[in-house]
């Protein structure tokens, strides 16, 4: 990466990040599910039909994961994504095939009173399949370090 | 597994359940970042050093896909763990080694007004490392399925 890194002095709410995109396939689905989340709508087409979902879907952890892949890989915020904490929630399944990107737009920033080096940033999340439907959100709140220290009080 | 499978009329709150443990290797923090988190304070001994985490820690996603895992295997819901959102944070890093489990609380039980055949079950759940510590706490919205559907408005 090339582009120059941001920092805390440098993100203001309304800030908008597109990610790249990944399609996940179904064998990616049902081995990440084999590995987390063996239940059988993220394992196996034919009994999934029978499931709340109607058939085979990706664990919701397999599309956070890869969201979290997709925002780091276009990420240039300075130090890292360091998360300290998530609300997330699946409106609709991830299906095999279905093709991820990730819109993060910066919603509140806050310099830390304790740490003159850092600050907290809420970002809102929202990964989209190929029809632009929203198939997750999240809002989570992460550290970012600053360029300058701020002045602390003497 | 032979338990009896619990519907929505059999929890309760305050009901609590606890899952087996399992234990994260560095290879296994490595290369679940390589996948899906690539950044260096999950990747590089050497390097975390210099990062918050003072040292090589799990990506939260890991955790959060391990407490999964641990949840279903020992899950006696019918109709499986589907979670419609949560929240999560990450109080503490997960280090190579670390053994968790997790203890998990029933907190509220909704039946559906639209839905008589099932109802939403408010959850918390901590994972925690050997030392008892917290590495990760959720609270979670389940779907889960009655074993008699509720009687309608004519």
């Amino acid at each position: 990466m090339t582009s120059p890194k941001l920092y805390l002095e440098d993100l203001v709410p309304g800030q908008i990040f597109e990610s790249g995109s990944h399609t996940l396939t179904a064998e990616e689905i049902v081995e990440f599910a084999g590995r987390f989340d063996p239940q059988f709508f993220h394992l196996d087409h034919e009994a999934a039909k029978a499931s709340l979902f109607g058939g085979l879907a990706a664990s919701g952890w397999h599309v956070a994961s890869t969201t979290m892949r997709l925002m780091v890989q276009s990420s240039v915020i300075a130090g890292g994504l360091i998360g300290a904490g998530a609300e997330i929630a699946w409106p609709r399944p991830t299906r095999p095939g279905d093709t991820l990107r990730v819109i993060t737009e910066i919603v509140e920033v806050t310099p830390s009173r304790s740490r003159p080096e850092r600050g907290m940033v809420l970002v809102r999340s929202k990964t989209l399949n190929q029809l632009d439907e929203i198939v997750q959100t999240m809002a989570s709140r992460m550290v970012v370090p600053r360029r300058t220290p701020a002045e602390t009080a003497p």
